[in-house]
Order: structure tokens, then C-alpha cells, then sequence
């Protein structure tokens, strides 16, 4: 630092701190029982917290002003050696979860597999997956590099291999525990991405020796943007098409090594390049792999829903269950989609927290001149910015929450009914899990879309100071973006979950065909008696001018009415494109662009009813206190018709809302929304209980010393030199320049 | 290279290179004469393509893959040397204006002002200025930090200084010609930005010895994100409050030195640290100051507007020229505003040709399992997503080049006119300077908005290629954002622009008020009797589906006919918000949220308009070829209904359309126009003639060979190591984790 800070109470620099804290003071909320509301439940609370602490009180694990200078090469170290850290961690979760720490060698039995101790199970790496997600939100390369062993590597093997494999690899191996191997997912090639189905390595069956030969046939084919690839993995699972006998049978996965072990040093036939640099997370060695005709044991291809079987008779033939097969195929990528939506909420959380306090403390323009200057957040325009995303990062949670639980309990109940091998048990776990697929896929094509949005427009609200990398909005949008197009193309999975949703909406609305019982819950407009009233106009949105408790579904319904108009809207679109050929009319534009829209909105009609019906709850809210209860059902309110006013195109063409409407009712009251949350704006940041070891964004942290936080932390980066001179080692460059002849 | 890229024609990595060599080859469009039309006319074209050709082929500032793997260390050192580089070509281009190559020694003679060189105009210094602009498109830190030194210090002289000063400053001590002194832009502080009238540096006036004393009072008046200042910068221009004997005279400017030119060592009580990482262009060297009571001679306030006379009578005068004054106090940035809608049509041009060749070299998905895979752009969702960016940076060029012509015409009128001192002139230019301010700020704000979602967006539609370094999104995205907010914020600037605009509007509307000579070429839409009709509902939209070159002007219409509704609109809440008082109802906010909207419609409007007139007037466009025309207007229908349909909110809510108008001819007009212009996408992108090497992203090269280009790219950046294993340096933390006990 240097003289020139302050140290008067009557400094300007005084000022947002002096506001912060009076507006904290002020407020009536509760913030502890609205973080116990955003954390699910008193239980998950406290494991957050503890875990944030102990991951911000790791000198490894920790980030500062440091985290923002580094370089690729540095990321890339750094990331290993957090992992290893990390590691250290597992070890100690996993006693934690069994409850077990009289077994001092608990890791080593596990490996040995001797019965000794029962197997690993999902419930033992609970702990470790929490604390990689909120990993994540300090440094979330960390998570992915991680991840992509753990998550994909791992959930691949899950999925795809029998229990026999899923024993070996994960646990006598290791790889569940971070030790002895180190996976990586390869999936993508360099020719295709999102279409699984068209990928090009090969798998060729070998019957005389009962191998596979694993081969790179064209450029396209290199697997590419493999997580892990560049340095750590020493093992690969590779999608390739299974050729047996000259006959292809699709896309099947295989564990192929790349690297000794021990020593690192590349296999026999397996190339590795790396990716290099990235717009973001250059901590992962991302990397391409070629594989020319190198050659695996027949036990190495994952089996659980494909065999090859040679007969008495010398035939061979491939046995597989489709319908398990289909349902495993994506399972690895489903984790991911379930974590990315519980990232929404973290990130966002994240971001809100400092452009809300910057909003705060930071002053521009005055009324008149020489008067004193206006709060960033006492412009309605600034609280319009600011306070929808906050409500969002509010909205995501209770979804996220539910989608977690959701998935994992769907995975058991598959488990548990493939094993037992029912064949009615096992359609309505389909069902089950084809509605996780749908509500996922929205989920994370909306939500990440959103909170890249949110990023952006509130670094923006941050002025220069949001352009500064030590305020965390530069490294967070670059980290965040790849979210939007990886583990299922935002576009695509759109498409995906809204065609899903059209053809059910298809059999409501003319077959009357819904089961309330499995898809009540996630698809309640799709109730046929709901959408003959849509149709017939006997529903219409409520009084959203109604503070009454009993009015607030009506932000829902709202939602629920232009789903169905929606989607009749786009069904008799299918319909006219039928008839008039897709391309002419460019019909068939018209309706992909309406399917984003549909899964948009299934989205925040989720995220509503799902923050409702918690909220309503005076159990599952935990919250007893009158005024945290009105701000949330305000933040509620505000959501609905902030996305409402976004999307009044839609509104008004579907004509759920009229001219008037908008005018008189939505926008008006968006913005009285806005003025009574104002006040609150603070506390409901502090509820989000983000310690400032993870904002590691000056500018936003908890005491709200804006000026100073911000320029020490860009002084401690970058010291003043003791000469004060701050020469560049080029500057020769920029004196001859000047002295030229 | 390894083993495995492609020798072979059937190779589904020779696909991209055919698709596009075969969309080139079927066009009929002639590129070079679009080309014309885009780069104004044929001299600038020429112009623009031996800069080009200079600039990528000269081995210091043309830039390669490399160029996305350097550090902030290196950047800092690069870009220091191509500003060296830069100077050269400088003096080349200063002889090349002046067609004086006879006089070897025409830099010396200018600095010597020995009266035998006229002096430097800014006609000397426009090749130079437009060499800089398209340095911008390979490199933009390099033109921000050579510019921060000859756009903001330099026009802050001229715009503020007596014609002595600016000979003295930019000519005789040589900053006009990258020589003896180099400059810094003073303004901004830690806590205050746009703000510019609450700055709290001091420059207090001794009358004693005739000096001032500059003081940074404060930690938040710390002069803050100065571009040059932590390396680069000899000399400041400040902005500091002037205090004469203890009265406040507001804002004004002052040269305050800050190193020594010959050893760069610092001055006595000047303090200097560098800012560090930011967002993007961390090769400019940004950093902060803290004056600690320098004293600098009374000469160095720039006095143009502003001088201190001392009276026989011992009194202390300040005068001032109060009108000048205020037109001078933005001039500075005035001429980057300009700049930045020209940067938006080349900075558009290079993501558009790198997405679009993408997206017709791509496949993705089959119609049937096993069938040809369809190229990425003809999905019509794709093209929806893609095609309209590539019609935005059609419709930016005519205005860029006409806002930038109309910058310089009035900039020369105001010197000439304040030279002479003819007061009615003065008037005149004050108003036309005045349209000028509000056009640059809604065009600079909307198109640097539009344009940053231009890459997001697109960089999206190339999937996890758009997010490798190596293809220009990632670090074109970090380096294009910050346009939003540096010299003006988008949002604050919106709303001058519009208040500006609605006052123009409430003069017309209310008391017929309508300049035509001054107002009808900007403002047609506020032409009395238009407004009338449009209140009394006498004119409506066009026939939007009619194709009839008659009827191209409804595309304009209809944004003169909202604009109009909305400003009506906007005027009545006004109103009631004065009525009802603007926080309790919302009001001021709903307002603002308005006003945003009425800059982005005036710039879409004259965007369409000026895009308009010149393709209609044959001798402008420079287009003969009937082909070309048509495909020329299909871009601009696309643009006015593709952001219709954006706005169809505003267009509903308003009434301007009915429900029925989007469903029944917006939106398939809307796909129809994409599907027409699908075909010649390839073409459309190659009349931007760009070369690679200002691409600089190997997905998106003129032979379309995408994966061998790209492949190509990351692996001469990242070498494959010899020993095949790709051993990273800290690979013992990975081991030392997997064998740990």
C-alpha cells in the first residue's frame, strides 16, 4: 500500500462500507433460516459450511488475488497438486461416511478387496462429492479435472461394466479412491461431438486370441478435447463402434491404458497431443489421443449390456439388452447435467453476492450538483440489472436440490430393479428416468444459459472494476461458458427435452393419455382437464396485482397456461409443415426455435413450482420468520414476472397476456417489486453465506471496505517497485522508440 | 503432424474444404463488388487491402497461433515492440498523406516547426488512423495502448488546448508522431467513472509563482485504469478540479509529467502501480496514480476554453467560453465512440466468416441412421442462430463509415468556425455536433452490445471448437467486452442518447418543432406530420411479404412507426410518473428500462436507413451485378425482421403489430429469408475478404480445410514431445498421489 490510502471516517472511501453495514443492520430478515432454505435443510447446511471452511482454511485448496496471475503452465501444476490434496481429503470422507475410523487401514481393505470390509458404495462418496461441488466454486477447474476421472471415467465404468468390472476398476484398481489408475472419458472426437452415434474409432474383435484392436481410422476420429489426456491419464475409456466379424454393432466402451503407471511413459501404438489453450479452465491437460491398432483383452470391453459369446459350435454371437443399454448410455453424461444445474445456483450465488454489495457501496451522480451521491442500487434501471439475477440464483436452488435427490434415487431404484431383473418394475424406472433425461436436459440448457447471462450482464453493472480479473467476473464467465456447449450442446439439448415434451403433450392433449402418478409432478399442465380449460379459455393467469398468499400460484399457472399454448402452437405448426414441405415455408425453423422456447419455459415452470411447494411447506421451508418468508414469496413473484416481461413476445403472440396486461399490470408491478426488495438486497446476499475466501472478489466482500479491499488486493499482485518506477524489462523497447532518429 | 492426419478424398476430413469450395464456386454473387459496398468505395477498398497485406506479412505484428499462448509478461513486451514497429510504418504513412517523400528529413522538420514543413494535420495522420483501426482486428490491445497515447492524450489537447499548446505537445515535443513524449489519459478515478464532473483530483492554482499543485486527495480519487501509465507513459493529461483562490472551477485539463523521457525513472511525488490481469487485452498496461502536490507550470493547463489572467489591480480572473467548453469536454472520447462502431463491423466480420465457414464445413446428425450427415447450416435453427449475425455486420458498415465521415466533417467545420468566431455558425455546429453525440452513443452502445452477443453466440454454434483458444473466440470475446463499458458505459450512454432523443421528440410532437435541415437526415422520424399519422393510425407497416423493390422502405417504417409509439409512450409515463411520484409506482425505472430500448431502436433505424439509401443510389454502391443486389437486400430485410421478432414484445405491446402479423409473416417471412440467403453464405462471408492471418482461427480458413487447418494450429503450438510421452514437469504429483500408502 502506499500513503495515499484513507484513514478518515469522512473519506468517500468510507462510504460503502458505512452503507453496507447500515443496510445490514437494518433489515429484518433472518438470514441463517433463508440459508438453511437455500441449503435444503438444517443437515446440509451445516455439511456446507464446514466443508467451504475447511476447503478455504487449506493452504493448497485456498485461492487469493494469486489465483488470477497464473499461467497455463502454472494452472495446469497447481491443478495436479490439488488433486493430490484432494485425495488426501477422500480418504478421510469416506471413513467419515462409514462411520468407520477404528480401521486404520479401512482404503487398504477396500483395495484388497478380501471381504474384509463391505464393498464401496455411492452412499460412501457422498461427503467427496459435495465437497468437489463447492470445490468448484472456487476453482472450478479443479472439480472438472477431477471430475472427468471420478465422474465420467468412473460413472462410465458404473453404467457400462458388469459388477465384476465395476469391482475391479473402481475399487481393487483404485480409481474410485484416487489411487493407483487415473481415468479418462473418451467420448468426443475431433469430427464429432454432440452425435455419439456417428463416432468413428473402432473396436475389432479378434476371435483367435479373444482380443479387440482399438484403431484411429481417419484425423476425425482422434478423440479429442479428452480431459486428462495431455498429462494425468494412464487409462482411457474409449467409445469406439464394435466390429465382430466384419458386422458393426454400434457404439460400445472400452477401458484401454495409455501410460505405464508407474513411470508414465505412453503405451505401445497410443499417441497424445495436447489441446493446449482454452477459453477457460487451463488447468485441465485436455489432450487428443490417436490409437493406431493397439490391442486390449476381451474382459477390458464394459459388458453389463453386451456380450460376445462364442457357442459349442464355433459361433459367435453378440448379445445385448437394449433397453438397459439405452437407458446407460448417457448415464455418465447425467451426473454432469444434475451438478451443472447445482452449479447454477452456486456460481450465481456467487456473482450476485458481489455485484449486489458493489451496487451497494458504490455511488454515481447526484441529484443536483454537488449534492450526494445516488447508490448504484437506488437507480430502478441498476436494481432492474441487478436484483432479477438475484432471484434467479434463489429460483435454481430448490430445483437443483430436488433434481439431486431425484437422480440419485432414480440410479438406486434402476440398481436395485435390473439386478432383481422385473420386467414391470423395470419399464416405470424407464419412465422414471426418460422424465429425469427431459427435466435435466431443460434444466441445464436454461440454467446455464441464465447464469452466463447473469455473469455478464453484472459484470457490466461492476463497470471497469467488473473487468478487472481480481474481481472474479473475467476468469468466472470464461469458466462458466463451457457449460452451455459441453456434456450435451445447450441447442441440442433443448431440441432434445422439448420434442420429449411435445410428444407427451401430444398424447394429454389428444388421447387424454397422463399418468398423474409418474408425471403429476415435473407436468402438470399436461393434465387434460388443464388444457381443454387452456383451450377452451376457461383458465386465465390471476390477479398478479394480488399480494394474497392465496394468489400465488397464479405466477405459476401463468406459466403453465403458455406452455400449453405453446405447445399447441407448435403442434399445428408440425402439422402445417407436414403439409407444406419444411424448408419452403421455413416451417421447420420456426418449430426448432419454438421446441428452445418450450424447454425454457418447462424449466422455469419447474423452478417455480418446485420453489413454491418448499417455501409453502412450513416444515421443509424452515422458516418461521414473517419478514424472510414475504421477501422469498416477493423474490418469487419477481422472477415469474421478470421472465414474464422478457419473454412478453411470446405472451402477448400467444395471447395469454394482453397490450394492456403488460402495461397496466406486469411491468408496473415488476418494477414495486423491485423497490420493496431493494431495502432487502443486502441481507439476501448475506443469506447466501459465501465467506469472502470464496467470492475472492475484493470488491464484494462481506465488510464492504469496497476501495480498500480492492486496492490492496491489486497492490498485493502487483507491488510497487522499491523505486518506485515501475521500469519494464522491455522498456529499452520504448525509449528508442521515442529517441529515434 | 502425426501418422494419422488424411491422405485421402473420401476422408470425412475432406468434406468441409468441398462443401465450401463447391458453395463458392455455385454463387453468383460478385464478392469483389460487395466488397466495394462494404468498404464504402473503391479507393478506401484499395486501401484497406494494402493495409491489410502490410499488416499480416510484416513478421513483428502479424500474429499466429502463438498469439493465444502468451502470457501477460509477454504481451506486455510484445505489444511494447509492434507500438516501435507501428512507428516506423508511422512517418511512411505521415509522407505518404503529404505525397513528400522528396524531403528525407519531413519528421525532423515538422518537430523543428521551423515553419519550413506545414504544419500536422489530421489529413496527415488518416492513413495511419486506419491502419490502426484494422491493427485493432488482429490485435486490439496493440491499437487501445498506442491509441490511448494519439486518440485520448493527443484529441485531449486538441480538443482542449490553444492552438500554441497543441504545437507545442503534439508536434514540437512529437507525441503526434510517436517521438520525445508519451502520453497517458488522466480521467478516470478509483470512484468515480462516468461521473466525470465529481472527480476529486485537485489542481490548485498558486498565484505566487503561476504553477499548479495536483493533488490526489483520496484513495478513491487514485487515478485509476489509466492505459500506459505502469510502463509506458512520460506525461499525463489530467483531469483535475481547478481550484483558484479556494473557489471551485469545475473540471479541467492539465499536462502533469511523469517520468523522465530519457531514463523513465519516476518524478518527485509522483506515485505509479500497475493495475495487473484483466479481462482481456493484458497487453495494454494499465495502472493507477497518486499525485502527491506536483507542481507544474501554469502553461500546462490546456487553456483553449479556460484561462487565468492576473489584472493590472493584482485581481485573479478565470474566464471561461462556456458553450465551446462543453462541446470540447467530450471531444476526447468522441473519436473513440466513432471508432468503436467501425471496430464493431470488422471485429462482426472476422466471427461471422469464421462461424459461417464452420457451419457449412460441419456435419452433424444423419436424417437416417447411416446416412449423410447434414452440414451444420442446414438446420434452419442453425441458420437462424448464425445468418442474422452476418446481416449485422452488413447493416454496421454504411454506418460506421458514414458516422465516421460525418465525425470528421464536424470536427473540421467546429475548428474552422470557432477560428473565425461567427456566432450563428457557431450555433449550427454546436447543434449538428450535439446530433452527433447522440447518434455515435446509441450506435456505439447498441453495436457493441449486438456484438459482443454476435461472438457468444456464435462462438456457441462451433460447439467446443468455439471454445479452443486457438479459433479467436475465447480471447476475442475477453478483449471485445470491455467496449461495453470503457468510455461510456453502454447503459448510461443509452440513456443520455435517449433523453436527448425524447426531448427532440417532445419538441416535435408538442410544438411541431422540426428542424429538417438539421434534424430529417438522423431523426426522419420525427417529422411532424409522420408523427401525426402515426397517433391518428393513418400509416401502418408495409407489406412485409411483398418482395416489390417498392416496398423496401417499409422495412424502415416500421422501426420509424415503433420509435414514434414508443417515444409516445415513454412522453405519457413521464408524465404520470411526475403525477404519481416515480419509486412508490416504479415508474422512473419502467422509464429508464424504456429509454434503453429507444437507443437501440434509433440505431437499428439508422443502421436500416443509411444501409438503405446507399444500396439503392447505384453510383454508392458500386453494385452492378443484379445477384449481388438481391442477396444485398435480402441481408437487409432479414436484419429489420429478424430483430422485429427480437422485439416482438415492444412491437405487440405497442401495437404496432397484431398477433397475427408475427405468427402469420414475421417469423416464416423471417425463415424464408434465411433459407434464401443460405446458399450463398459462403460467398456473403468471402466479400468481408479477410485473409487467415487476420482470422487468425483455423476453423474458419478461406480452403475450408477445417480439421487439417485446426489440427494443424494445435499442434504446432503444442508440440507432440519427442519421446511420444507427454510428460508433464510435476508428473510426480500425480504419481506420488495414485502409489501414496
Amino acid at each position: 500500500m502506499t500513503k495515499l490510502t484513507s484513514n478518515s471516517n469522512t473519506s468517500p472511501a468510507a462510504n460503502p462500507s458505512r452503507f453496507i453495514q447500515q443496510e445490514r443492520a437494518a433489515s429484518k430478515l433472518c438470514t441463517q433460516q433463508i440459508n438453511t432454505f437455500l441449503e435444503s435443510n438444517p443437515d446440509r447446511r451445516q455439511q456446507t459450511h464446514d466443508l467451504i471452511a475447511q476447503i478455504t482454511q487449506d493452504r493448497v485448496l485456498a485461492t487469493d488475488s494469486s489465483y488470477y496471475d497464473t499461467t497455463k503452465e502454472q494452472e495446469r501444476r497447481n491443478t495436479a497438486v490439488k488433486i493430490a490434496r484432494l485425495a488426501q481429503y477422500m480418504e478421510h470422507d469416506i471413513a467419515t461416511a462409514r462411520n468407520n475410523f477404528a480401521n486404520s487401514n479401512l482404503i487398504q481393505d477396500l483395495q484388497a478387496n478380501t471381504g474384509k470390509e463391505p464393498p464401496l458404495t455411492a452412499a460412501d462418496l457422498a461427503i467427496f462429492d459435495k465437497r468437489l461441488s463447492l470445490v468448484a466454486n472456487i476453482d472450478p477447474q479443479l472439480s472438472t479435472r477431477v471430475g472427468v476421472h471420478l465422474g465420467l471415467f468412473g460413472n462410465c465404468i458404473r453404467g457400462n461394466g458388469t459388477d465384476e468390472q465395476i469391482n475391479y476398476w473402481l475399487q481393487q484398481r483404485g480409481a474410485a479412491m484416487l489411487r493407483g489408475i487415473y481415468g479418462c472419458f473418451a467420448m468426443t472426437e475431433l469430427g464429432h461431438g454432440s452425435n455419439v452415434a456417428q463416432l468413428q474409432t473402432t473396436a475389432t474383435y479378434n476371435p483367435e486370441n479373444r482380443t479387440f484392436t482399438i484403431n484411429t481410422p481417419d484425423l476425425t476420429a482422434t478423440k479429442w478435447w479428452i480431459g486428462g489426456a495431455a498429462h494425468s491419464a494412464t487409462h482411457s475409456v474409449v467409445y469406439a463402434r464394435l466390429i465382430v466379424q466384419g458386422k458393426d454393432h454400434g457404439i460400445r466402451t472400452f477401458v484401454v491404458p495409455l501410460r505405464d503407471t508407474d513411470t508414465f511413459a505412453m503405451l505401445p501404438g497410443v499417441v497424445i497431443g495436447d489441446i493446449g489453450r482454452k477459453m477457460g479452465r487451463d488447468g485441465i491437460d485436455n489432450g487428443w489421443i490417436q490409437y493406431n491398432n493397439v490391442v486390449i483383452p476381451q474382459d477390458h470391453m464394459l459388458s453389463r449390456f453386451v456380450q460376445i459369446v462364442h457357442g459349442d459350435d464355433g459361433a459367435i454371437t453378440v448379445r445385448t439388452q437394449p433397453q438397459l443399454d439405452q437407458i446407460s448410455g448417457y448415464s455418465a453424461l447425467l451426473s454432469g447435467r444434475v451438478n451443472m444445474v447445482m452449479d447454477s445456483f452456486r456460481f450465481g450465488a456467487k456473482f450476485a453476492t458481489i455485484a449486489t454489495r458493489y451496487a451497494v457501496g458504490r455511488q454515481q451522480f447526484a441529484d443536483k450538483p454537488g449534492g450526494k451521491e445516488t447508490q448504484l442500487l437506488d437507480y430502478p434501471l441498476h436494481q432492474y440489472r441487478v436484483i432479477p439475477q438475484l432471484a434467479l440464483v434463489y429460483l435454481v436452488s430448490p430445483v437443483a436440490f430436488k433434481l439431486m435427490d431425484n437422480y440419485y434415487a432414480t440410479l438406486d431404484e434402476l440398481y436395485r430393479v435390473s439386478s432383481a431383473g422385473d420386467p414391470k418394475a423395470l419399464v416405470t424406472v424407464s419412465a422414471k428416468l426418460k422424465n429425469l433425461f427431459i427435466s435435466s436436459a431443460s434444466l441445464k440448457a436454461t440454467n446455464t444459459w441464465l447464469v452466463a447471462q447473469l455473469i455478464d450482464e453484472l459484470r457490466q453493472t461492476c463497470g471497469g472494476h467488473g473487468y478487472s480479473q481480481y474481481n472474479a467476473f473475467g476468469k468466472g464467465y470464461n469458466d462458466w461458458v463451457v457449460q452451455c456447449t459441453w456434456e450435451g450442446d445447450n441447442t441440442v439439448l433443448s431440441l432434445t427435452s422439448a420434442k420429449s415434451i411435445l410428444k407427451k403433450f401430444g398424447d394429454a392433449a389428444t388421447r387424454g393419455k397422463f399418468d398423474a402418478d409418474l408425471d403429476g409432478d415435473q407436468f402438470g399442465y399436461m393434465d387434460p382437464a388443464f388444457i381443454s380449460q387452456v383451450y377452451t379459455g376457461a383458465v386465465s393467469p390471476g390477479n398478479l396485482n394480488d399480494d394474497g398468499e392465496a394468489n400465488l400460484e397464479s405466477y405459476i399457472q401463468i406459466w403453465a397456461i403458455v406452455l400449453v399454448k405453446l405447445l399447441i402452437h407448435v403442434g399445428k405448426a408440425v402439422k402445417a409443415a407436414g403439409r407444406d414441405g419444411a424448408v419452403a415455408t421455413g416451417g421447420d425453423g420456426a418449430i426448432s426455435k419454438l421446441l428452445v422456447q418450450v424447454s425454457r419455459f418447462h424449466a422455469i415452470y419447474l423452478m417455480l413450482q418446485t420453489y413454491y411447494r418448499k417455501l409453502r411447506d412450513a416444515d421443509d421451508s424452515h422458516i418461521s420468520c414473517a419478514a424472510s418468508r414475504d421477501a422469498l414469496w416477493d423474490v418469487f413473484r419477481l422472477f415469474s414476472l421478470y421472465h414474464v416481461d422478457k419473454h412478453a413476445g411470446e405472451f402477448l403472440q400467444l395471447q395469454v397476456l394482453k397490450a394492456r396486461d403488460l402495461s397496466g399490470t406486469v411491468q408496473p408491478r415488476l418494477f414495486a417489486l423491485l423497490a420493496r426488495l431493494r431495502p432487502e438486497c443486502i441481507a439476501l446476499t448475506d443469506a447466501l453465506e459465501l465467506p469472502d475466501a470464496m467470492l475472492n472478489a475484493p470488491i464484494g466482500f462481506f465488510d464492504g471496505d469496497i476501495y480498500h479491499n480492492y486496492f490492496g488486493a491489486v497492490t498485493q499482485a502487483n507491488p510497487v517497485e522499491p523505486d518506485g518506477a515501475g521500469l519494464a524489462p522491455y522498456h529499452a523497447a520504448l525509449t528508442a522508440m521515442l529517441h529515434r532518429r
